[in-house]
Protein backbone atom coordinates (compact mmCIF):
# COMPACT_ATOMS: atom_id res chain seq x y z
CA UNK A 1 0.00 0.00 0.00
CA UNK A 2 1.45 3.32 -1.19
CA UNK A 3 1.44 6.40 -2.82
CA UNK A 4 2.00 6.81 -6.34
CA UNK A 5 2.44 10.04 -9.22
CA UNK A 6 1.44 8.93 -12.30
CA UNK A 7 1.98 10.94 -15.62
CA UNK A 8 0.13 9.50 -18.90
CA UNK A 9 -0.14 11.13 -22.31
CA UNK A 10 -3.80 11.78 -21.12
CA UNK A 11 -3.19 13.68 -17.95
CA UNK A 12 -1.09 13.78 -14.60
CA UNK A 13 -1.56 13.32 -11.09
CA UNK A 14 0.96 13.90 -8.27
CA UNK A 15 -0.16 11.85 -5.51
CA UNK A 16 -2.63 8.86 -5.61
CA UNK A 17 -3.06 6.03 -3.05
CA UNK A 18 -1.36 2.37 -5.09
CA UNK A 19 0.50 -0.54 -3.61
CA UNK A 20 -0.27 -3.71 -4.75
CA UNK A 21 -2.29 -4.55 -2.14
CA UNK A 22 -4.51 -1.89 -2.54
CA UNK A 23 -5.63 -2.98 -6.12
CA UNK A 24 -5.33 -6.85 -5.31
CA UNK A 25 -8.23 -5.52 -2.56
CA UNK A 26 -10.34 -3.46 -4.59
CA UNK A 27 -10.35 -6.32 -7.24
CA UNK A 28 -10.93 -9.50 -4.73
CA UNK A 29 -13.69 -7.72 -3.16
CA UNK A 30 -15.79 -8.05 -5.91
CA UNK A 31 -16.11 -11.40 -4.97
CA UNK A 32 -15.22 -12.20 -1.04
CA UNK A 33 -15.37 -10.21 1.78
CA UNK A 34 -12.69 -11.42 3.95
CA UNK A 35 -9.74 -10.28 2.77
CA UNK A 36 -7.04 -10.27 4.89
CA UNK A 37 -4.40 -7.20 4.07
CA UNK A 38 -0.59 -7.73 4.82
CA UNK A 39 1.16 -4.31 4.48
CA UNK A 40 3.09 -1.01 6.08
CA UNK A 41 2.08 2.35 5.62
CA UNK A 42 3.72 5.60 7.08
CA UNK A 43 1.91 8.26 8.91
CA UNK A 44 0.73 10.22 5.72
CA UNK A 45 -1.94 7.24 4.75
CA UNK A 46 -5.24 9.45 4.11
CA UNK A 47 -7.73 7.84 7.10
CA UNK A 48 -10.76 7.59 4.47
CA UNK A 49 -8.61 5.12 2.39
CA UNK A 50 -7.85 3.15 5.25
CA UNK A 51 -11.71 3.22 5.95
CA UNK A 52 -12.95 2.41 1.76
CA UNK A 53 -11.08 -0.79 2.48
CA UNK A 54 -12.60 -1.72 5.98
CA UNK A 55 -15.95 -1.12 4.13
CA UNK A 56 -15.58 -4.11 1.64
CA UNK A 57 -14.59 -6.23 4.25
CA UNK A 58 -10.89 -5.76 4.36
CA UNK A 59 -9.36 -6.72 7.43
CA UNK A 60 -6.25 -4.14 8.18
CA UNK A 61 -5.06 -5.92 11.45
CA UNK A 62 -1.70 -6.71 9.34
CA UNK A 63 -1.51 -3.05 7.91
CA UNK A 64 1.68 -1.80 9.91
CA UNK A 65 1.21 1.76 10.87
CA UNK A 66 4.51 3.40 11.09
CA UNK A 67 3.89 6.91 12.67
CA UNK A 68 7.29 8.33 11.87
CA UNK A 69 7.76 7.34 8.52
CA UNK A 70 5.94 8.22 5.02
CA UNK A 71 4.61 5.71 3.09
CA UNK A 72 6.63 4.30 0.06
CA UNK A 73 6.33 6.30 -2.88
CA UNK A 74 6.47 5.47 -6.55
CA UNK A 75 6.47 7.92 -9.63
CA UNK A 76 6.36 6.62 -13.28
CA UNK A 77 5.12 7.91 -16.37
CA UNK A 78 3.91 6.04 -19.69
CA UNK A 79 4.17 7.20 -23.23
CA UNK A 80 1.80 6.37 -25.92
CA UNK A 81 2.74 2.38 -25.81
CA UNK A 82 1.39 1.46 -22.30
CA UNK A 83 3.22 -1.51 -22.61
CA UNK A 84 6.43 0.11 -21.26
CA UNK A 85 6.64 3.30 -18.46
CA UNK A 86 9.96 5.35 -16.90
CA UNK A 87 10.34 5.01 -13.04
CA UNK A 88 11.12 8.49 -11.86
CA UNK A 89 11.02 8.17 -8.37
CA UNK A 90 11.21 5.32 -5.88
CA UNK A 91 11.13 6.26 -2.17
CA UNK A 92 11.27 3.09 -0.08
CA UNK A 93 10.37 4.80 3.32
CA UNK A 94 8.35 2.02 5.28
CA UNK A 95 8.85 -0.28 2.89
CA UNK A 96 12.83 -0.57 4.02
CA UNK A 97 11.98 -1.79 7.52
CA UNK A 98 8.86 -4.22 6.16
CA UNK A 99 9.19 -7.66 8.30
CA UNK A 100 5.55 -8.46 7.99
CA UNK A 101 4.17 -10.14 10.87
CA UNK A 102 0.70 -12.34 10.10
CA UNK A 103 -1.62 -11.53 12.87
CA UNK A 104 -3.20 -14.75 14.69
CA UNK A 105 -6.62 -14.01 13.49
CA UNK A 106 -5.29 -14.41 9.75
CA UNK A 107 -4.59 -17.76 10.45
CA UNK A 108 -6.24 -20.50 8.01
CA UNK A 109 -6.34 -18.67 4.95
CA UNK A 110 -7.69 -21.04 2.32
CA UNK A 111 -6.12 -18.46 -0.87
CA UNK A 112 -2.75 -16.55 -0.49
CA UNK A 113 -2.14 -13.55 -3.09
CA UNK A 114 1.78 -12.84 -2.52
CA UNK A 115 2.29 -8.90 -4.42
CA UNK A 116 5.65 -8.03 -5.94
CA UNK A 117 8.28 -7.51 -3.05
CA UNK A 118 11.61 -9.16 -1.73
CA UNK A 119 11.12 -12.86 -2.02
CA UNK A 120 12.55 -13.00 1.70
CA UNK A 121 9.31 -11.18 2.95
CA UNK A 122 7.16 -13.35 0.26
CA UNK A 123 8.66 -16.58 1.66
CA UNK A 124 8.29 -15.06 5.46
CA UNK A 125 4.42 -14.61 5.19
CA UNK A 126 4.21 -18.12 3.41
CA UNK A 127 6.51 -19.57 6.64
CA UNK A 128 4.20 -17.53 9.13
CA UNK A 129 1.17 -19.39 8.30
CA UNK A 130 0.65 -22.56 10.56
CA UNK A 131 -1.77 -24.69 7.63
CA UNK A 132 -0.51 -24.44 4.02
CA UNK A 133 -3.10 -22.03 1.96
CA UNK A 134 -5.28 -24.27 -0.66
CA UNK A 135 -3.86 -22.43 -2.99
CA UNK A 136 -0.53 -19.49 -3.17
CA UNK A 137 -0.22 -17.32 -5.41
CA UNK A 138 2.62 -14.94 -6.48
CA UNK A 139 3.90 -11.83 -8.84
CA UNK A 140 7.43 -11.11 -8.40
CA UNK A 141 9.70 -8.43 -11.50
CA UNK A 142 12.81 -8.57 -12.96
CA UNK A 143 14.31 -6.40 -10.05
CA UNK A 144 14.12 -9.56 -7.50
CA UNK A 145 15.62 -11.55 -10.03
CA UNK A 146 18.41 -9.08 -11.01
CA UNK A 147 19.56 -9.07 -7.41
CA UNK A 148 17.69 -12.09 -5.53
CA UNK A 149 17.62 -14.98 -8.16
CA UNK A 150 18.61 -18.01 -5.20
CA UNK A 151 16.46 -16.77 -2.78
CA UNK A 152 13.62 -16.31 -5.61
CA UNK A 153 13.98 -19.85 -6.69
CA UNK A 154 13.41 -20.84 -3.39
CA UNK A 155 9.79 -19.36 -2.90
CA UNK A 156 8.82 -20.72 -6.27
CA UNK A 157 8.72 -24.00 -4.84
CA UNK A 158 6.50 -23.07 -2.11
CA UNK A 159 3.56 -21.51 -4.54
CA UNK A 160 0.64 -22.92 -6.79
CA UNK A 161 0.82 -20.19 -9.43
CA UNK A 162 3.47 -17.53 -10.45
CA UNK A 163 2.06 -14.31 -12.13
CA UNK A 164 4.46 -12.31 -14.54
CA UNK A 165 4.58 -10.56 -17.44
CA UNK A 166 6.22 -11.69 -20.99
CA UNK A 167 9.71 -9.86 -20.21
CA UNK A 168 9.76 -11.06 -16.49
CA UNK A 169 8.95 -15.12 -18.13
CA UNK A 170 12.08 -14.41 -20.73
CA UNK A 171 14.43 -13.00 -18.47
CA UNK A 172 13.36 -16.04 -15.55
CA UNK A 173 13.77 -18.97 -17.90
CA UNK A 174 16.01 -17.61 -20.49
CA UNK A 175 14.05 -18.66 -22.94
CA UNK A 176 12.54 -16.00 -25.71
CA UNK A 177 9.88 -18.29 -26.67
CA UNK A 178 6.92 -18.22 -24.32
CA UNK A 179 6.06 -21.61 -24.42
CA UNK A 180 9.39 -22.82 -23.90
CA UNK A 181 9.46 -20.18 -21.04
CA UNK A 182 6.69 -21.16 -19.75
CA UNK A 183 8.36 -25.24 -19.67
CA UNK A 184 11.67 -24.25 -17.46
CA UNK A 185 9.35 -21.72 -15.33
CA UNK A 186 6.58 -24.90 -14.24
CA UNK A 187 10.15 -26.95 -13.63
CA UNK A 188 11.02 -24.25 -11.13
CA UNK A 189 8.49 -25.20 -8.62
CA UNK A 190 4.62 -23.89 -9.57
CA UNK A 191 1.71 -25.60 -11.03
CA UNK A 192 0.61 -22.83 -12.60
CA UNK A 193 2.29 -19.85 -14.68
CA UNK A 194 0.10 -17.01 -15.66
CA UNK A 195 2.05 -14.60 -18.48
CA UNK A 196 0.53 -11.30 -18.43
CA UNK A 197 1.19 -9.47 -21.97
CA UNK A 198 -0.68 -6.17 -21.22
CA UNK A 199 -2.65 -5.21 -24.04
CA UNK A 200 -2.21 -8.58 -26.07
CA UNK A 201 -3.91 -10.74 -22.98
CA UNK A 202 -2.81 -13.43 -20.93
CA UNK A 203 -1.61 -16.67 -21.22
CA UNK A 204 -2.21 -19.41 -18.67
CA UNK A 205 0.00 -23.00 -18.37
CA UNK A 206 -0.51 -26.07 -16.63
CA UNK A 207 1.46 -29.14 -17.66
CA UNK A 208 1.15 -29.40 -21.47
CA UNK A 209 -2.45 -27.57 -21.56
CA UNK A 210 -2.31 -24.02 -22.46
CA UNK A 211 -5.46 -21.27 -22.25
CA UNK A 212 -5.66 -17.67 -23.43
CA UNK A 213 -7.07 -14.91 -22.29
CA UNK A 214 -7.36 -11.58 -24.35
CA UNK A 215 -7.72 -7.95 -23.37
CA UNK A 216 -10.66 -6.26 -24.25
CA UNK A 217 -9.28 -3.76 -27.49
CA UNK A 218 -9.89 -0.39 -25.19
CA UNK A 219 -10.47 3.07 -27.10
CA UNK A 220 -8.38 4.61 -24.48
CA UNK A 221 -6.32 3.33 -21.49
CA UNK A 222 -6.67 6.45 -19.60
CA UNK A 223 -3.75 4.79 -16.94
CA UNK A 224 -2.11 0.95 -16.39
CA UNK A 225 -1.19 1.51 -13.02
CA UNK A 226 -2.10 -1.49 -11.17
CA UNK A 227 -3.89 -3.25 -13.82
CA UNK A 228 -1.54 -6.19 -13.21
CA UNK A 229 -1.91 -6.29 -9.32
CA UNK A 230 -5.68 -5.84 -10.08
CA UNK A 231 -6.01 -8.83 -12.63
CA UNK A 232 -4.06 -11.08 -9.82
CA UNK A 233 -6.72 -9.53 -6.99
CA UNK A 234 -9.78 -10.62 -9.52
CA UNK A 235 -8.06 -14.04 -10.32
CA UNK A 236 -7.75 -14.85 -6.96
CA UNK A 237 -10.96 -13.68 -6.02
CA UNK A 238 -12.81 -15.51 -8.08
CA UNK A 239 -11.00 -18.91 -7.23
CA UNK A 240 -11.57 -17.80 -3.39
CA UNK A 241 -15.27 -17.33 -4.11
CA UNK A 242 -15.61 -20.20 -6.37
CA UNK A 243 -13.25 -22.83 -4.07
CA UNK A 244 -12.12 -24.31 -7.19
CA UNK A 245 -8.51 -24.63 -8.00
CA UNK A 246 -8.70 -26.64 -11.59
CA UNK A 247 -7.72 -25.68 -14.92
CA UNK A 248 -10.75 -25.02 -15.84
CA UNK A 249 -12.04 -23.02 -13.52
CA UNK A 250 -8.71 -20.89 -13.51
CA UNK A 251 -8.99 -20.18 -17.40
CA UNK A 252 -12.80 -18.29 -16.37
CA UNK A 253 -10.48 -16.80 -13.26
CA UNK A 254 -8.23 -15.39 -15.66
CA UNK A 255 -11.20 -13.91 -18.03
CA UNK A 256 -12.36 -12.33 -14.72
CA UNK A 257 -9.27 -11.21 -13.90
CA UNK A 258 -8.57 -9.48 -17.28
CA UNK A 259 -12.05 -7.81 -17.33
CA UNK A 260 -11.31 -6.30 -13.93
CA UNK A 261 -8.43 -4.97 -15.38
CA UNK A 262 -10.17 -4.09 -18.77
CA UNK A 263 -11.94 -1.20 -15.81
CA UNK A 264 -8.88 -0.54 -13.54
CA UNK A 265 -7.24 1.26 -16.77
CA UNK A 266 -10.50 3.60 -17.18
CA UNK A 267 -9.34 6.40 -14.49
CA UNK A 268 -6.08 7.21 -12.68
CA UNK A 269 -5.29 4.74 -10.08
CA UNK A 270 -7.82 2.49 -8.22
CA UNK A 271 -10.35 5.25 -8.95
CA UNK A 272 -12.63 3.58 -10.95
CA UNK A 273 -12.11 -0.13 -8.90
CA UNK A 274 -13.64 2.28 -6.54
CA UNK A 275 -17.19 2.84 -8.43
CA UNK A 276 -17.54 -0.54 -10.48
CA UNK A 277 -20.52 -2.40 -9.61
CA UNK A 278 -21.76 -6.40 -9.78
CA UNK A 279 -23.48 -5.10 -12.72
CA UNK A 280 -20.83 -3.46 -14.78
CA UNK A 281 -18.40 -6.87 -14.12
CA UNK A 282 -21.23 -9.12 -15.52
CA UNK A 283 -21.47 -6.73 -18.12
CA UNK A 284 -18.14 -6.82 -19.60
CA UNK A 285 -17.80 -10.73 -18.96
CA UNK A 286 -20.10 -10.81 -21.48
CA UNK A 287 -18.15 -8.56 -23.82
CA UNK A 288 -15.31 -11.47 -23.14
CA UNK A 289 -17.58 -13.95 -24.43
CA UNK A 290 -18.61 -12.22 -27.68
CA UNK A 291 -14.65 -11.41 -27.82
CA UNK A 292 -13.29 -14.56 -28.37
CA UNK A 293 -16.43 -16.63 -28.80
CA UNK A 294 -16.84 -18.67 -32.35
CA UNK A 295 -18.59 -21.51 -33.79
CA UNK A 296 -16.41 -24.34 -35.12
CA UNK A 297 -17.70 -26.60 -37.55
CA UNK A 298 -14.22 -28.85 -38.38
CA UNK A 299 -13.93 -28.65 -42.51
CA UNK B 1 4.55 -15.23 -57.04
CA UNK B 2 7.94 -14.56 -56.62
CA UNK B 3 11.16 -15.92 -54.82
CA UNK B 4 12.40 -15.19 -51.89
CA UNK B 5 16.20 -15.41 -49.49
CA UNK B 6 15.19 -15.77 -46.42
CA UNK B 7 17.24 -15.33 -42.82
CA UNK B 8 16.08 -16.49 -39.33
CA UNK B 9 17.84 -16.92 -36.24
CA UNK B 10 16.99 -20.92 -36.90
CA UNK B 11 19.06 -20.92 -40.89
CA UNK B 12 18.59 -19.47 -44.07
CA UNK B 13 17.75 -20.13 -47.38
CA UNK B 14 19.23 -18.64 -50.39
CA UNK B 15 16.30 -19.47 -52.97
CA UNK B 16 12.54 -20.73 -52.31
CA UNK B 17 9.45 -19.75 -53.88
CA UNK B 18 6.97 -17.32 -52.50
CA UNK B 19 4.71 -14.43 -52.88
CA UNK B 20 1.75 -13.34 -51.66
CA UNK B 21 -0.37 -15.29 -54.33
CA UNK B 22 1.47 -18.45 -53.66
CA UNK B 23 0.67 -18.28 -50.25
CA UNK B 24 -2.80 -17.49 -50.21
CA UNK B 25 -3.08 -20.39 -52.91
CA UNK B 26 -1.54 -22.82 -50.91
CA UNK B 27 -3.89 -22.12 -47.98
CA UNK B 28 -7.13 -21.54 -50.00
CA UNK B 29 -6.89 -25.34 -51.51
CA UNK B 30 -7.29 -26.90 -48.42
CA UNK B 31 -10.98 -25.79 -48.73
CA UNK B 32 -11.82 -25.29 -52.16
CA UNK B 33 -10.67 -26.38 -55.56
CA UNK B 34 -11.45 -23.63 -58.17
CA UNK B 35 -8.90 -20.95 -57.51
CA UNK B 36 -7.93 -18.50 -60.39
CA UNK B 37 -4.28 -17.54 -59.64
CA UNK B 38 -3.33 -13.66 -61.02
CA UNK B 39 0.33 -13.10 -61.29
CA UNK B 40 3.04 -12.47 -63.03
CA UNK B 41 6.37 -15.10 -63.30
CA UNK B 42 9.57 -15.03 -65.04
CA UNK B 43 11.63 -17.62 -67.17
CA UNK B 44 13.19 -18.52 -64.10
CA UNK B 45 10.30 -20.06 -61.86
CA UNK B 46 10.75 -23.77 -61.76
CA UNK B 47 8.17 -25.53 -63.48
CA UNK B 48 7.75 -27.75 -61.04
CA UNK B 49 6.67 -25.22 -58.33
CA UNK B 50 3.80 -24.69 -61.05
CA UNK B 51 2.65 -28.26 -61.49
CA UNK B 52 2.15 -28.56 -58.03
CA UNK B 53 -0.19 -25.66 -57.82
CA UNK B 54 -1.88 -26.89 -60.68
CA UNK B 55 -2.23 -30.17 -59.14
CA UNK B 56 -3.99 -28.36 -56.12
CA UNK B 57 -6.85 -26.91 -58.43
CA UNK B 58 -5.21 -23.71 -59.23
CA UNK B 59 -5.93 -22.25 -62.81
CA UNK B 60 -2.31 -20.43 -63.94
CA UNK B 61 -4.15 -18.68 -66.99
CA UNK B 62 -4.01 -15.29 -65.21
CA UNK B 63 0.17 -15.72 -64.51
CA UNK B 64 1.94 -14.22 -67.32
CA UNK B 65 5.35 -15.77 -67.52
CA UNK B 66 8.10 -13.26 -69.04
CA UNK B 67 10.58 -14.87 -71.16
CA UNK B 68 13.29 -12.87 -70.75
CA UNK B 69 12.88 -11.51 -67.21
CA UNK B 70 13.64 -13.02 -63.98
CA UNK B 71 10.72 -13.18 -61.13
CA UNK B 72 10.15 -11.04 -58.51
CA UNK B 73 13.07 -11.50 -56.04
CA UNK B 74 12.89 -10.37 -52.11
CA UNK B 75 15.59 -11.10 -49.59
CA UNK B 76 15.05 -10.50 -45.78
CA UNK B 77 16.57 -11.07 -42.64
CA UNK B 78 14.03 -12.31 -39.47
CA UNK B 79 16.02 -11.62 -35.38
CA UNK B 80 14.50 -13.57 -32.16
CA UNK B 81 11.55 -10.88 -32.40
CA UNK B 82 10.04 -12.07 -35.38
CA UNK B 83 7.44 -9.69 -35.37
CA UNK B 84 9.94 -7.14 -37.40
CA UNK B 85 12.27 -8.01 -40.03
CA UNK B 86 14.97 -6.26 -42.38
CA UNK B 87 14.65 -6.34 -46.38
CA UNK B 88 18.00 -6.49 -47.35
CA UNK B 89 17.11 -6.80 -51.43
CA UNK B 90 13.71 -6.06 -53.31
CA UNK B 91 14.10 -6.37 -56.77
CA UNK B 92 11.36 -5.77 -58.85
CA UNK B 93 12.11 -7.65 -62.19
CA UNK B 94 8.68 -8.58 -64.11
CA UNK B 95 6.52 -7.21 -61.11
CA UNK B 96 8.14 -3.53 -62.53
CA UNK B 97 5.66 -4.21 -66.14
CA UNK B 98 2.55 -5.92 -64.30
CA UNK B 99 -0.34 -4.66 -66.15
CA UNK B 100 -2.86 -8.28 -65.01
CA UNK B 101 -5.14 -8.96 -67.91
CA UNK B 102 -8.21 -10.70 -65.97
CA UNK B 103 -9.10 -13.90 -68.20
CA UNK B 104 -12.48 -13.95 -69.72
CA UNK B 105 -12.16 -17.95 -68.04
CA UNK B 106 -12.36 -15.70 -64.24
CA UNK B 107 -15.12 -14.04 -64.65
CA UNK B 108 -18.02 -14.84 -62.47
CA UNK B 109 -15.15 -15.54 -59.42
CA UNK B 110 -17.29 -15.04 -56.25
CA UNK B 111 -14.68 -14.55 -53.66
CA UNK B 112 -11.54 -12.23 -54.51
CA UNK B 113 -8.93 -11.82 -52.56
CA UNK B 114 -6.09 -9.11 -53.50
CA UNK B 115 -2.63 -9.67 -52.52
CA UNK B 116 -0.43 -6.41 -51.18
CA UNK B 117 0.68 -4.87 -54.62
CA UNK B 118 0.52 -1.31 -56.06
CA UNK B 119 -3.74 -0.26 -55.76
CA UNK B 120 -3.52 0.83 -59.22
CA UNK B 121 -3.21 -2.65 -59.65
CA UNK B 122 -5.87 -4.02 -57.52
CA UNK B 123 -8.15 -1.65 -58.66
CA UNK B 124 -7.73 -2.47 -62.15
CA UNK B 125 -8.41 -6.20 -61.59
CA UNK B 126 -11.67 -5.07 -59.49
CA UNK B 127 -12.94 -3.36 -62.82
CA UNK B 128 -12.21 -5.77 -64.73
CA UNK B 129 -14.23 -8.12 -63.33
CA UNK B 130 -18.17 -7.74 -65.38
CA UNK B 131 -19.70 -8.98 -61.94
CA UNK B 132 -19.00 -7.89 -58.54
CA UNK B 133 -17.98 -10.35 -56.53
CA UNK B 134 -19.68 -11.36 -53.33
CA UNK B 135 -16.47 -10.53 -51.35
CA UNK B 136 -13.30 -8.51 -52.19
CA UNK B 137 -10.74 -8.68 -49.28
CA UNK B 138 -7.50 -6.91 -50.02
CA UNK B 139 -4.08 -6.27 -48.36
CA UNK B 140 -2.04 -3.35 -48.04
CA UNK B 141 1.36 -1.99 -46.83
CA UNK B 142 3.15 0.99 -45.43
CA UNK B 143 4.58 1.75 -48.50
CA UNK B 144 1.58 1.88 -50.60
CA UNK B 145 0.38 4.81 -47.70
CA UNK B 146 3.98 6.57 -48.33
CA UNK B 147 3.42 6.64 -52.07
CA UNK B 148 0.26 6.15 -53.17
CA UNK B 149 -2.59 6.71 -50.24
CA UNK B 150 -5.15 8.58 -52.34
CA UNK B 151 -5.19 5.58 -55.15
CA UNK B 152 -5.35 3.33 -51.91
CA UNK B 153 -8.53 5.44 -50.78
CA UNK B 154 -10.48 4.83 -53.84
CA UNK B 155 -9.90 0.98 -53.76
CA UNK B 156 -10.65 1.19 -49.67
CA UNK B 157 -13.95 1.81 -51.28
CA UNK B 158 -15.00 -0.70 -53.66
CA UNK B 159 -13.86 -3.27 -51.05
CA UNK B 160 -15.57 -5.04 -48.10
CA UNK B 161 -12.29 -7.04 -46.34
CA UNK B 162 -9.56 -4.96 -45.46
CA UNK B 163 -6.65 -6.71 -43.79
CA UNK B 164 -3.56 -4.90 -42.40
CA UNK B 165 -1.27 -5.58 -39.60
CA UNK B 166 -1.27 -3.05 -36.32
CA UNK B 167 1.41 -0.90 -37.28
CA UNK B 168 0.13 -0.14 -40.73
CA UNK B 169 -3.57 0.35 -39.62
CA UNK B 170 -2.16 3.15 -37.03
CA UNK B 171 -0.52 4.65 -39.97
CA UNK B 172 -3.59 4.18 -42.01
CA UNK B 173 -5.84 6.03 -39.37
CA UNK B 174 -4.03 8.51 -37.88
CA UNK B 175 -4.79 6.81 -34.73
CA UNK B 176 -2.41 4.65 -32.30
CA UNK B 177 -5.59 2.93 -30.32
CA UNK B 178 -6.91 0.45 -32.37
CA UNK B 179 -10.77 0.28 -31.49
CA UNK B 180 -10.46 3.86 -32.49
CA UNK B 181 -8.47 3.13 -35.57
CA UNK B 182 -10.42 0.77 -36.26
CA UNK B 183 -13.62 2.92 -36.53
CA UNK B 184 -11.80 5.43 -38.95
CA UNK B 185 -10.64 2.50 -41.66
CA UNK B 186 -14.43 0.96 -41.33
CA UNK B 187 -15.32 4.95 -42.72
CA UNK B 188 -12.89 4.49 -45.39
CA UNK B 189 -15.31 2.15 -47.21
CA UNK B 190 -14.27 -1.70 -45.75
CA UNK B 191 -17.28 -3.46 -44.06
CA UNK B 192 -15.07 -5.61 -42.56
CA UNK B 193 -11.34 -4.72 -40.86
CA UNK B 194 -8.94 -7.41 -40.00
CA UNK B 195 -5.97 -6.01 -38.10
CA UNK B 196 -3.06 -8.75 -37.55
CA UNK B 197 -0.41 -8.59 -34.59
CA UNK B 198 1.44 -11.41 -35.61
CA UNK B 199 2.23 -13.36 -32.48
CA UNK B 200 -0.35 -11.56 -30.52
CA UNK B 201 -3.46 -12.81 -33.15
CA UNK B 202 -5.88 -10.66 -34.91
CA UNK B 203 -8.68 -8.74 -34.37
CA UNK B 204 -11.94 -8.65 -36.58
CA UNK B 205 -13.98 -5.45 -36.82
CA UNK B 206 -17.65 -5.02 -38.01
CA UNK B 207 -19.88 -1.68 -37.06
CA UNK B 208 -19.33 -1.96 -33.58
CA UNK B 209 -18.46 -5.12 -33.04
CA UNK B 210 -15.61 -6.80 -32.25
CA UNK B 211 -13.55 -10.44 -32.32
CA UNK B 212 -10.00 -11.87 -31.32
CA UNK B 213 -8.07 -14.67 -32.47
CA UNK B 214 -5.47 -15.48 -30.90
CA UNK B 215 -2.00 -16.65 -32.57
CA UNK B 216 -1.43 -20.41 -31.35
CA UNK B 217 1.54 -20.11 -28.76
CA UNK B 218 4.28 -22.25 -30.55
CA UNK B 219 7.88 -23.58 -29.16
CA UNK B 220 9.26 -22.11 -32.16
CA UNK B 221 8.41 -19.30 -34.97
CA UNK B 222 11.19 -20.96 -37.89
CA UNK B 223 10.45 -18.52 -40.22
CA UNK B 224 7.47 -16.03 -40.57
CA UNK B 225 7.67 -15.24 -44.42
CA UNK B 226 4.06 -15.58 -45.52
CA UNK B 227 1.99 -15.98 -42.54
CA UNK B 228 0.19 -12.80 -43.11
CA UNK B 229 -0.56 -14.31 -46.88
CA UNK B 230 -1.48 -17.63 -45.69
CA UNK B 231 -3.88 -16.42 -42.72
CA UNK B 232 -5.09 -14.45 -45.41
CA UNK B 233 -5.45 -17.41 -47.51
CA UNK B 234 -7.09 -19.74 -45.23
CA UNK B 235 -9.55 -16.41 -44.38
CA UNK B 236 -10.91 -16.76 -47.80
CA UNK B 237 -10.53 -20.11 -48.60
CA UNK B 238 -12.97 -21.13 -45.73
CA UNK B 239 -15.35 -17.88 -46.76
CA UNK B 240 -15.24 -19.32 -50.05
CA UNK B 241 -16.12 -22.70 -49.08
CA UNK B 242 -19.35 -21.97 -46.96
CA UNK B 243 -20.34 -19.26 -48.74
CA UNK B 244 -20.88 -17.21 -45.64
CA UNK B 245 -20.23 -13.50 -45.16
CA UNK B 246 -21.56 -12.95 -41.84
CA UNK B 247 -19.76 -11.30 -39.02
CA UNK B 248 -20.63 -15.12 -37.29
CA UNK B 249 -19.13 -16.75 -40.21
CA UNK B 250 -15.82 -14.74 -40.46
CA UNK B 251 -14.97 -15.03 -36.63
CA UNK B 252 -14.65 -18.98 -37.74
CA UNK B 253 -12.75 -17.61 -40.59
CA UNK B 254 -10.14 -16.03 -39.10
CA UNK B 255 -9.51 -19.01 -36.29
CA UNK B 256 -9.04 -20.92 -39.76
CA UNK B 257 -6.29 -18.78 -41.21
CA UNK B 258 -4.94 -18.27 -37.97
CA UNK B 259 -4.73 -22.34 -37.65
CA UNK B 260 -2.81 -21.92 -41.01
CA UNK B 261 -0.67 -19.44 -40.28
CA UNK B 262 0.86 -21.46 -37.54
CA UNK B 263 1.35 -24.14 -39.82
CA UNK B 264 3.25 -21.89 -42.36
CA UNK B 265 5.81 -20.68 -39.59
CA UNK B 266 7.04 -24.11 -38.95
CA UNK B 267 9.33 -24.92 -41.81
CA UNK B 268 11.33 -22.04 -44.54
CA UNK B 269 9.00 -20.66 -46.88
CA UNK B 270 5.85 -22.53 -48.26
CA UNK B 271 7.15 -25.83 -47.80
CA UNK B 272 5.53 -26.57 -44.46
CA UNK B 273 1.72 -25.44 -46.35
CA UNK B 274 2.79 -28.37 -49.36
CA UNK B 275 2.29 -30.96 -46.77
CA UNK B 276 -0.14 -30.23 -44.23
CA UNK B 277 -3.62 -33.04 -44.28
CA UNK B 278 -7.30 -32.20 -43.95
CA UNK B 279 -6.61 -34.15 -40.32
CA UNK B 280 -3.55 -31.84 -39.50
CA UNK B 281 -5.96 -28.54 -40.16
CA UNK B 282 -8.65 -30.19 -38.12
CA UNK B 283 -6.46 -30.62 -34.86
CA UNK B 284 -5.15 -27.56 -34.79
CA UNK B 285 -8.30 -26.23 -35.37
CA UNK B 286 -9.38 -28.65 -32.04
CA UNK B 287 -6.04 -26.96 -29.71
CA UNK B 288 -7.75 -23.40 -31.32
CA UNK B 289 -10.88 -24.47 -29.63
CA UNK B 290 -9.20 -25.56 -26.69
CA UNK B 291 -6.94 -22.29 -26.67
CA UNK B 292 -9.55 -20.15 -25.84
CA UNK B 293 -12.84 -21.74 -25.13
CA UNK B 294 -13.53 -20.91 -21.15
CA UNK B 295 -17.14 -21.83 -19.01
CA UNK B 296 -18.39 -18.21 -17.41
CA UNK B 297 -21.25 -18.14 -14.83
CA UNK B 298 -22.08 -15.12 -14.06
CA UNK B 299 -20.74 -14.15 -10.82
Amino acid sequence: MAFDAIETPFGKVDQIVGGSGTYVAYAASNFINDIKQISIIGYDFPQEELAALTKLGVSLEGVEVVADKKSFFWSGRYHLDMNNRDTLVTDLNVLADFNPAVPDSYQGAAFLMLGNLSPAIQLSVIKQLKERPKLIAMDTMNFWMDIAMDELKVVLKEIDVLIINDGEARQLSGEFSLVKAAKKILDMGPKFLVIKKGEHGALLFHGNQVFFAPALPLEEVFDPTGAGDTFAGGFIGYLAKTGDISFENMKTAIIVGSALASFCVEKFGPNRMKEITKEDIDMRLAEFVQLVNFDIKLV
